[in-house]
């Protein structure tokens, strides 16, 4: 079970004006599943993304990029799950392009003002005649249904909101988000969706998706695998009535971004909470380094090691594993006579070894708990990053060994 | 168990003349257990070796490459197994070297001329008492009796011997490895040891010790942990007869290296088939990139995904995943459409997607077998690499879980 995952409330999930939602049960997987959403946004959106780094990104991906990048105005989203369409070449273009299509004729606007999105398993053809039929079918949707509707190997679905005074107008943001498996940075979930009501440039809008990506989405590691078809989308309507922001030096750009993080990284932090087989939820903070890429790179070897994850798993403090994966991180000229390494509170290793003070039953207390801070003191600069993982258990090889059966 | 593992002989292992061994039982981890080797070889020896390039590198490596670079005749390696000494700073080198100190008092040589090894738990420290205390109880070892003492998480040992003939003249070489888990390259066993009675010069050693490692033990990956023990020893003792390899374009450097090599590959295959929870055996060739580096990029990536490994071990051929990888291998420039990727004679991608003549049934035939190899041509070069890997099941998880326990 998701570890520490509250409960997502429809009732707590702020309504974004310019935003309707509409799902549909195609049963590309199984029938009667919510397995369609469309996320249909009013004219005068601003809409950024970030997705894969994966050069087998799927056909979906692709067309969100052309189309972004064409500069039209993006009337609506459409995801389906139960199929990633990746590794489909030129026919899975056709197809994303298919679901478009039909979409666009039913909202009168053109197939290029839409933007497509897939999850689900790869290299096998997308149904897009059972996307296409389900389409008209679609009945309105909470955020709380579309949490649900994007979901595959999640457990629990992931919404939040947040609510920020901007000029004494009251500004919305919903997000949602969908993960489980094949989760490692660039990008770090399957899908994650953020909308919010108010006024954002295009300019602004892509610098935040990156920012925000940067320190939420693109910061956690369930098993080191990226995925094909891995997106988040910044949505704003601009319709809270708060003045638009039109650069990052805007008074109220941090204020924003700050309320933006606070989704993305609750969210992102859902991701891990529901990882495939997850009982532990480990939280690596790097201190220290020169920089905040190689802070990252150690936080990843540690939240990536099978050996590390398969000790949190068993609660046992074989800590010498977080110095094995510390010391293959990348960094060449690493002087391991001047790293700390932090189980919570207690120091397990200095000055290249053991802490003399350190006992066998203090990391045990630690290792028992399901929210586990590592903390890591390279000793060499000035820069920090934090990487949340979770552990490895038998359920992950049974999930991913049962997969598509 | 171990896949297609065959179980080692003694009767098929060459003695190699100038090397004699011995084991003791320490007590290190359980009583009764051999845990102690000591490797001793005859004066006008030569021996080079590779070592783990993690920065926390143990204890006993330290010290080993200290006394090969003091360039001192070597007169003996001693092995322990249940413990490490890595991640112990300053203490655990005097703890190695307190071991070497006590071997030579015995052997009547210096501490320098002996090389320490260990490998087992991390972050605890050496029990050197009991490995002294054990060191004048050591009794005739045989080449098996070897390769077991070295054994940690392995089920088998490890251990094989090739003959050749070199101007007329018998030449003989026997190699022991240990592995089982935290194993991937940068040296991808934790301890291989090959023994030769060709005379081969220091130089010569030192170069066909990397170019060897390189196609063997650094092509190899269980879990993606480079561990911090890992080494790979070669050991000439020049007693066959055979004239002294003095120089790469010596007649016989390529017939020995070929020799060695097969020695190494069989040795490192077999900790891959002996691999912790391990049921399936893969090969994974990469073809036609542009370097060696990108070619083996491509093969752990696909070799170190956990999802990948799972699927492997579900005989499910979830193939998409197998795309995935390559596509995170970190070839920024990779041209898809250009691709091919074949399961054994099967193909099942190209064009940047399915193969369309391939057959789901076909896969499932392949993905049944116990022995597997993934052909990825990536067409836009020469290079080529081969990786070995195993699959990832539930008992990866258990024997991780649980090994300190």
């Amino acid at each position: 079970m998701p570890v520490n995952l509250k409960p997502i409330d429809n009732a707590q999930l702020a309504p974004i004006a310019g935003v309707d939602l509409s799902y549909a049960c195609a049963g590309i997987k199984k029938p009667g599943r919510k397995d369609v959403l469309v996320i249909r946004i009013d004219k005068g959106n601003t809409v950024a993304g970030v997705f894969t780094q994966n050069r087998f990104c799927a056909a979906p991906v692709q067309i969100c990029k052309q189309n972004l990048d064409a500069g039209v105005q993006i009337r609506a989203l459409v995801i389906n799950t139960g199929n990633a369409n990746a590794g489909t070449g030129e026919s899975g273009r056709q197809n994303a392009r298919a679901v478009c299509e039909a979409l666009a004729k039913e909202l009168d606007c053109l197939p290029e003002q839409i933007l497509p999105f897939s999850t689900g398993v790869i290299l096998e053809p997308l149904p897009v005649d059972k996307i296409v039929a389900a389409l008209p079918t679609r009945q309105t949707a909470t955020w709380a249904d579309a949490a649900e509707a994007i979901m595959t190997t999640d457990i629990a679905p992931k919404a939040t909101s947040r609510t920020l005074d901007i000029d004494g107008q009251q500004v919305n943001i919903t997000g949602i988000a969908k993960g489980a498996g094949m989760i490692h940075p660039n990008m770090a979930t399957m899908l994650g969706f953020i909308a919010t009501d108010a006024a954002i440039t295009r300019p602004v809008l892509n610098q935040l998706v990156k920012e925000v990506a940067d320190l939420s989405f693109n910061s956690i590691t369930i098993d080191g695998d990226t995925s094909t078809n891995d997106s988040f989308m910044l949505i704003s309507t601009g319709q809270s009535g708060a003045p638009r922001i039109d650069s990052v030096t805007h008074p109220a750009y941090e204020q924003l971004k700050a309320a933006l993080l606070d989704v993305s990284v609750e969210l992102a932090q859902a991701i891990v909470r529901d990882g495939e087989g997850a009982t532990k939820f480990i939280t690596i903070q790097v201190e220290g380094g020169r920089s905040v890429a190689e802070c990252k790179a150690v936080g990843y070897a540690i939240g990536r090691s099978p050996l590390v994850k398969t000790a949190f798993f068993a609660s046992d403090p074989n800590l010498g594993r977080l110095l094995a994966a510390i010391g293959y991180a990348g960094i060449g000229d690493l002087d391991v006579d001047r790293l700390e390494l932090y189980l919570d509170d207690v120091l397990v290793a200095k000055d290249g070894g053991r802490n003399p003070d350190y006992k066998e039953e203090d990391g045990q207390r630690v290792m028992k708990q399901d929210e586990i801070t590592v903390r890591v003191v390279l000793g060499r600069g000035l820069a920090n990053a934090t990487v949340w993982s979770c552990d490895f258990s038998y359920e992950y090889v049974k999930i991913n060994a049962d997969y598509r059966s």
